[in-house]
């Protein structure tokens, strides 16, 4: 059995979205974005856990695991396991319906919509030869309130993202209003220096993704010492080599920004591999 | 005749949103609050000037004045204009429905709801004695690109009006990060020095309202100076009269702001007058 259906709306095929829900009317909500192996999320426990810390950053509560997993039951089919068939699912939850007015009402049902879409075709060259990537003139706001949170407000990320049409330009740099490097617009960054592997510390702004937390975890497989700290472009620049990552490609090698190339290597591939992306 | 429907999208009364709408996946819109005067809505130049300005600001194309005018008489009832009824429309514009991704689609059409809801009754005393005002823990983000722009993400001020349970507490003050008065939550803000009206400098963030543009403008009849500055809260409580407004209410005095009281005075009334609020 295989449903053509594309989202579930608080686990109905045939609900719509108010215009009076608050997602809609102020973005007051949150989302994951996952990849579906055999009708299954991957990953699942830290994308969660991540959903339920991003919710009660904006004092949402968030629909339990149960309630979601029945969800992706029934949009998406579960097939052999050896099909390794890959979709990608995103989960949104908003605040629910209410008044006009930022107050939220005093009893509120969050919504929560699962969406269906295909695993994006990723050119071959991004996993030989790396990424080109531009830096944005849109800079990312400050504020230790939503920083890390992958909230519904993101019209900084789409001013960003419509900087350039070139498609040979994978992903966008944002800096901080300080000029410092934070992510770009759908990836977070990794630049390692000799045995350090440096990320940017985003208690100001940013989103802080799963993949960028297990590539955390993983290093010291590696032998490599993560700092999360404050990253200028110009010392980003000198990198011995930078890598991206998210939950639907993994990670990816940086080729290129502006004139600055970066040769073949292969960190990107090892993490690709010990995160199960190969 | 008198319709009991509560909204309107694209000029349909049996439309909905869908979840794939970039207004609900990223609050990638700008919207509009007006007091509707016998079915018309009340300073509209100057409201769908601003919302041509604000959809300029993110790249969306504006609907047209006349598709807007012609919703207006859908969705409310024209009565006899000596009826003097008023209510409230709420107009959201999105770029419209989108593929997965913050990069908008090539070509986009852009979904328009106008929402109906009843006037706010606002108590007697905020005519007379004025409002209290909380200050906001919650300090706006600065971004240039959307400083201004009321634009959908609007979870700042949701943090913010979330701060406060008293109900005698009609509006939140919110600072920019470093603590210079910008704003309340739902309204812009005047203080009054003996002569001049300072208001807060939009530049890096806040919303800037067609009722704070009013007022700078009318300020000259009551042969006040209008500086738009920087004004620290430490000044703002200095101040000899402080009001707040926007296109609901008109203005309303400020009488209390934590231990600081401001006698019964009445520049906000003369500013309503002005402004045919009265």
């Amino acid at each position: 059995m295989y449903h053509t259906h594309t989202y579930l709306i608080n686990g109905d095929f045939n609900q719509s979205i108010s215009p009076l829900d608050r997602g809609f009317t102020y973005g007051d909500g949150v989302f994951r974005t996952m990849v579906m192996r055999s009708g299954l999320p991957v990953n699942w426990p830290l994308h969660y856990q991540k959903l339920v810390a991003d919710c009660a950053a904006i004092g949402i509560v968030c629909p339990s695991a149960e309630l979601l997993m029945s969800d992706f039951l029934q949009l998406f089919s579960i097939e052999d396991i050896d099909s390794e068939k890959q979709e990608v699912a995103k989960i949104i939850v908003t605040r629910g319906e209410g008044e006009r007015g930022y107050k939220p009402p005093a009893v509120t049902t969050p919504t929560r919509v699962i969406i269906r879409s295909a695993m994006p075709q990723y050119s071959k060259d991004y996993y030989v030869a790396g990424v080109q990537l531009h830096v944005c003139n849109t800079r990312l706001a400050s504020q230790v309130k939503l920083a890390g949170v992958k909230h519904l407000n993101r019209i900084e990320n789409i001013l960003a993202r419509m900087e350039w049409r070139d498609e040979s330009i994978f992903d966008g740099v944002l800096l901080d209003q300080q000029g410092g490097v934070i992510e770009c617009t759908m990836s977070n960054i990794f630049a390692r220096f000799d045995k350090v592997l440096v990320t940017p510390d985003l208690s100001e702004c940013g989103v802080s993704g799963i993949t960028r937390q297990r590539i955390c975890d993983l290093s010291s497989t590696l032998n490599l010492t993560v700092e999360v700290t404050q990253l200028s472009l110009s010392r980003m620049m000198q990198a011995d080599e930078l890598i991206i990552c998210n939950s639907l490609y993994g990670a990816f090698q940086v080729a290129k920004i502006g004139d600055k190339t970066w040769g073949q290597q292969s960190l990107a591939k090892t993490f690709r591999n010990l995160l199960a992306y190969d």
